[in-house]
């Protein structure tokens, strides 16, 4: 197996630049669990890196590099493979992965997710991982959404990324034309209480930036605003809260 | 007002160690929101630290102040002030607080959240967030959780500290005997779909480690376990999330 034990080596620092910034086409998962789903989910990576000493004291990722043909895997110094981690205590893996840049579908029919401008990484992952959940496939993403393959965004997906399609730098108001479903807003003002609303069987749910909520402009599109009726006097849920007792209500009353 | 302009300034390291450490009985609220609900909720602050060149240019800023004795006003330079921030650009107030310890009743009768070894802040303080929202007002958190007031977890809850009782490092196990509504928990295995189950009005939501669930003996002593029915194949929820369903399928039931 291929070593590394500088941090010259072109393919290390091509994994440091993938993680610290953007880079259309790839992502690193970091991890044992975000590994093995993308096994189970999409096969073999474009590379997998190993901590040669975790590596050596088998386990689970002595089990991951069996499952992968040894001209894709490396092991890599453990002080070295510290400077990749993302995490406290990583785990000592690494894929290297190539992602797909998606077009939306001409027509868009099916239950789906829609997010304005969610810029915390962290809530995009949980949106994503709780989307997923609650069985929906498809997520379209505004330009101004944080990346969606970003280390902390996979992080917090546990996965999801590899079993939905994610759409990403779009127009969501030119998007609605595609729209064969009602666009379902969630707001604070202006909307009926989610448990009296009669909600589709299928439907685009649009989410909002987590300080202003969805773009004035695009909320007029939606074909409903719903809330969530709350305890008065504290401040209302998170955005990704928010969308899974949506969702939740939804899976509730079609399933 | 007082100026501080030197990193050795007393009360400048004082700050500074509440925000990296954890200490009993005091802690640092960050950002004009938290200040703000601080206010509504609990009257003054100990003290209250403002960066000096954002002060003085009004706003936001210097409406707070003018809520606050000026003896308890501090102004500060702006780069030292960046050098407390948790964020990536703070808004530049700081209000040092105390916080009582509280001791839990000799008997519990509400609506409850039950905290096992929940590590992660932003977790713990979405799921305050979220349990303030629900309507729930107190929170018992048990030894192993993050500490309820460090600057994260105040960060994600969005000031619900201050609407609830909070009551930390607790033996869960112990406190079971003083309950006198039952206990659920939210679990993966062994449980009732979430819809089926017939929720008690009052009860103790108990919630796991985001990894390991609740602590198997801990479980044992549960009088029902609930889980939420999800698409196959995919990860399980999140447990802030998980929380979130479960509490509001309650409220949407008993209110």
């Amino acid at each position: 197996m291929k070593h590394i034990s500088s941090r010259d080596n072109p393919f290390y620092k091509r994994l440091h630049r993938l993680i610290d910034g953007k880079r259309a086409g790839e992502a690193v998962l970091e991890g044992v669990h975000l590994c093995q789903e993308w096994l189970r989910h999409k096969g073999l990576p474009q590379a997998a890196l190993f901590d040669s000493s975790k590596l050596a004291s088998g386990g689970e990722l002595a089990e991951l590099a069996r499952a992968l043909p040894e001209s894709s895997c490396i092991s890599c110094e453990p002080a070295l493979v510290r400077g990749l981690s993302q995490v406290g205590h990583g785990q000592g893996v690494y894929f290297l992965v190539g992602v797909p840049e998606l077009s939306p579908p001409a027509r868009i029919a099916e239950n789906c997710l829609w997010l304005d401008r969610v810029q915390d990484p962290g809530n995009l992952g949980t949106l994503l991982r709780t989307a997923a959940a609650a069985g929906i496939a498809h997520a379209y993403l505004s330009t101004g959404c944080a990346s969606a393959w970003a280390p902390k965004v996979l992080r917090s997906a546990q996965g999801a990324h590899f079993a939905m399609a994610v759409y990403e730098h779009l127009d969501l108001a030119q998007l609605r034309q595609r729209l064969d479903v009602p666009l379902l807003a969630t707001a604070l003002q202006g909307g009926e209480p989610l448990y009296d609303a009669v909600l589709p069987q299928r439907c685009a749910w649009l989410i909002g930036n987590e300080g202003q909520g969805v773009e004035p402009s695009l909320l007029d599109l939606a074909d409903m605003r719903v809330f969530i009726p709350q305890e008065q006097g504290v401040e209302s849920l998170n955005a990704a809260v928010a969308a899974a007792i949506c969702l939740f209500e939804q899976r509730r009353r079609c399933i």
